[in-house]
């Protein structure tokens, strides 16, 4: 039974984030989701059918014109980020988009002003920063356990053979290392530092034109270093990083999901757990939940404004590797 | 009793690194220090009794006139090594000259056309390539562990209180984080990778106006990368790191002279033990003396075109730090 207290979702886009997003929900006992929908209707039945979800529709405008949906959760490929996000907003959903935002800053700038117009919540899908670990990260910092961050590196890799149709590879899809998975160090560097005033990056462009290599550093207001790493040409060990001028604080590997933070400071090394069960998105879905039930039309724990500063960081990085979207002169 | 087969050395600039020289010497049969000298001829007399060597000389120009020696060591401050090895190589000294070779690449080309119009040998002594370590992993990557190499970490840094008259934070002296210290991760990669051809920088600049935190990302020919941090102002963990294709080979903190290596391919990682006894700079020396012998005037571990290579790459980090010393005007 659906009580108004409910928050009901419709999902745009049924792949494989969305599953885990609707296993999500389950352990987030606020929400509820009431509706799918795919280009493909029989994409959204199966789906619907898959996980008992009332309503498929077979196109985005459909499920924009749900008159049971409040929110949509876009998990769509980056490239149709800003149409359907557009779209859910000026019908005047709320949205949850997947990372990274946009498949640049002008699309992103674009999904900001919308949902400012509109006034209704957007928020980019950085699930990590909602997570245990992060949330004791923050507490760490901010009793001064480590002094005054200095440093963040973090990094997010694998070998995965080179596959021209999949949609990491796949220019049209916004596809290479640095928007899938650059995203999660560039966020911690961010969260710890403030959005980054200057970006510089080197990497390796496979055939495909995507960037299958890249190491960034981030210069951050009062002189804090990032430093990001994203592959699709190798494993890397996944830790996240931050020094502070009298101490580390270790998000375990992966870092966009760690079970455990490490505080070390002086001769000293203390684990602090942070497992959780079930699927971690779960808690910015909670986040969510918790804005539209305050009326808060931005998550303070990621503003759009720091997902735009995000966004540029993206373009400058693929600017310095020459890499180019089809979608990007649109 | 010294023999004709002994390699004849002289120290200029009777420091901390000079001690350690010495006792390295110790363990190289092939070698003897015969003379020592400073600017302050007590200084040098007190070195030379304490390690009971024959001649102690006031001034670097005596030591340069010391028919007794063959070869110099240059362990003066950053800011004086050109003047220093200049002056020995133009007396038909061979030079050993402290990393890094020099202030900046114009003072370190200038040093490295001397070594060739005299005929004499020149290197810069990151001893570190020398270590059993470093051997082990040329031999893992020539016999194509980890694939090809892809990208290649290290850093160096500690964090100690800053003191304007210690050189480390003193621009007269060449101070900062990046000359001292981010040479070593610097010729990891270039050893790895090939000399960078393209360099850029994020970091901190202290009141004394060196770099206190500095971060590089490398590119390098055939698409590497290599990410080299340094501080004066954190502790760094120090593990060095070669992610190839298929594999990844660590070099145990310190980075800059490990005492194993770890090699991680697929699901399986094997620990080399790497220990030696004794002084590290020994193995340097052990080269300068198997290059004398041979008649080579360069070492082909550390060419001194790559040596300049280095050099180019410091200058272009103080650069984007904004980092100038007195020295680079001269």
């Amino acid at each position: 039974v659906l009580s108004a207290a409910h928050v009901r979702w419709g999902i745009a886009g049924p792949g494989e984030i969305a599953e885990r997003f609707v296993a999500a929900m389950g352990a987030a006992p606020a929400g509820r989701v009431v509706a799918v929908a795919s280009r493909s209707r029989e994409r959204a039945r199966a789906f619907a059918e898959r996980h008992a979800i009332g309503r498929a529709h077979g196109s985005y405008a459909e499920l924009a014109g749900d008159d049971q949906v409040e929110v949509v959760y876009v998990a769509v490929p980056h490239s149709h980020h800003e149409a359907v996000t557009l779209l859910c907003l000026a019908a005047g959903k709320h949205v949850l988009c997947e990372k990274p935002l946009a498949l640049n800053a002008r699309q992103a700038e674009r999904m900001a002003s919308a949902a400012r117009q509109h006034r209704r919540f957007l928020m980019e899908a950085i699930w990590s920063r909602f997570l245990p670990a992060y949330r004791t990260l923050g507490e760490l910092l901010a009793a001064g356990q480590i002094g005054r961050p200095l440093l963040v590196e973090a990094e997010f890799g694998f070998r995965m053979p080179v596959m021209p149709a999949h949609r990491l590879f796949d220019p049209e899809l916004g596809g290479g290392a640095a928007l899938d998975l650059g995203i999660y160090p560039l966020q911690l560097a961010s969260l710890v530092l403030g959005p980054p005033d200057r970006v510089v990056a080197v990497g390796a462009v496979g055939d495909t034109g995507v960037d299958e290599l890249v190491a960034a550093l981030t210069a951050h207001p009062g002189g804090g270093v990032g430093v990001a790493k994203a592959a699709l040409r190798a494993n890397l060990a996944g830790v996240g990083r931050v020094v502070g001028e009298s101490g580390t604080i270790e998000l375990a590997a992966p870092m966009h999901d760690p079970r455990s933070v490490t505080l070390t400071s002086e001769s000293r090394s203390d684990v602090v757990p942070c497992a959780y069960d079930g699927d971690g998105l779960r808690f910015e879905i909670d986040e969510v939940h918790r804005c539209l039930a305050a009326g808060e039309l931005e998550s303070p724990v990621l503003s759009l404004d720091e997902s735009l500063a995000l966004a540029r960081a993206l373009d400058a990085i693929r600017a310095d590797l020459g890499v180019v979207y089809p979608g990007d002169s649109a």
